[in-house]
């Protein structure tokens, strides 16, 4: 048995609350948090306090709030035998450092309210201080998972930084899209098909051998033609660099 | 019975031959094309001929080829009574004007030699010149496809432009991913659910309503931290119109 304490109520807690309750061998001794009005929403079989001097012990204290926050938070886990763990993909091992056992246990994924997520395919990317103590954090992690990764700091960031190309950007191309669809009464769901087989070719084609269009081809006619569309449109620049960009790694 | 001729032998004229050979009420009377080893591809069941002076009578041509070659190819279809029609999403309707009967039978989709395509969720934006040939353009392509759309040329070349934002650079975007991920030494498989779970919320959710990410925020540390990250590499423009883009919708 892993007893564990979440500390926040954030998306990223509930989310994991919600899957450890499904795990036999894990139990969940507490939830931590300010927000009492959020702390109702884990239920009532859950232990739950919003006073930080209560802190029960458990062997993992998983810290999943806001980053600028995991700092904060840790200082209250002052004394605790218990590994401190934070779920953040920016911020470094070494910030947990005042506690002896310290790790990372980040998820890479992208956690909304509504929408409930496969915790199975989640990869969750493990760092810790001590072998022991990575090896007890691989072992949480299989429980929900079957996607574990021993990942450094360094490395965290910069998958946290190639999350936000994949992630924020791509889904502004899609508000892109759906402002060109717009503008000409056409529903957005016409691009639909197109975008989940972008998506889907990228299992089985590597994104350099899956690049087609224009910048591509190098297809200048169209490309301009393209921009006489956008402009004056606040879209003209993300054109413009994102063909260049495609140009300059292809010629 | 419909007669179709297909002039082309790519991806296009590849994955409409396929998908209309199992149709009973469609009859491909032959494919037209100047590459004969392509030709060959398409099967022995298929009347397929090189020589652009043989071509039979059809209900409809459905010409496949590239924007810059629609025009030449339909010279070869001057003086035949069945309606002509391109493919493209960039090309006119007038283009073909010089035949009495044209349209466009655009299928939003991009196609790869080398993966199948669920034709039936393909959206076809149809076009004609007169209303009959509409008619039956809707009729050819509902035998494929359940998503058929009347789009006119300007519609059109919107829907090709934003193609271009949530395909094309959608996937340069996955290509810088997977750079970094190499960069230190990450398998890009990492960023699949991701990747999946951005897509898959697209359905549910606006892409307006998902933005999230450093900029959404307006979270400058972040942002300049990955900067910094990406200082002296290719894409630390693209890091930057993107965020920029981005901070401009939400503030």
């Amino acid at each position: 048995m892993i007893r564990i304490s979440i500390l926040g109520t954030g998306n990223v807690a509930r989310h994991l609350c919600h899957a450890f309750k499904a795990i036999d061998t894990v139990k969940i001794v507490q939830v931590v948090g300010r927000n009492e009005k959020a702390l109702k929403t884990f239920g009532s079989l859950i232990d739950t306090t919003s006073d930080f001097t209560k802190i029960l012990e458990a062997d993992i204290y998983i810290i999943a709030v806001k980053d600028d926050a995991v700092l904060e938070v840790s200082e209250h886990l002052k004394g605790k035998r218990g590994l401190v763990v934070h779920t953040s993909g920016s911020v470094s091992l070494d910030a947990l450092s005042p506690h002896e056992r310290h790790g990372v246990f980040y998820p890479l994924q992208t956690f909304s309210q509504d929408r409930k997520v496969d915790m199975k395919s989640v990869p969750f990317c493990l760092e810790a201080h001590d072998e022991p103590d990575l090896g007890l954090l691989e072992q949480l992690s299989f429980k929900i998972s079957s996607k574990v990764y021993i990942v450094d700091t360094d490395q965290r960031l910069a998958l946290h930084l190639a999350a936000v190309f994949v992630n924020n950007f791509t889904n502004h191309l899609y508000h892109i899209g759906k402002e060109i669809c717009d503008k000409k009464q056409l529903p957005f769901e016409i691009l639909y098909p197109l975008i989940r087989e972008t998506t889907a070719k990228v299992g089985s084609l590597s994104p350099n051998d899956a690049q087609t269009g224009p910048a591509r081809r190098g297809d200048v006619e169209t490309m301009e033609r393209h921009m006489r569309q956008l402009e004056h449109s606040r879209y003209e620049g993300v054109y413009k660099i994102l063909s260049g960009s495609i140009e300059n790694l292809y010629r």
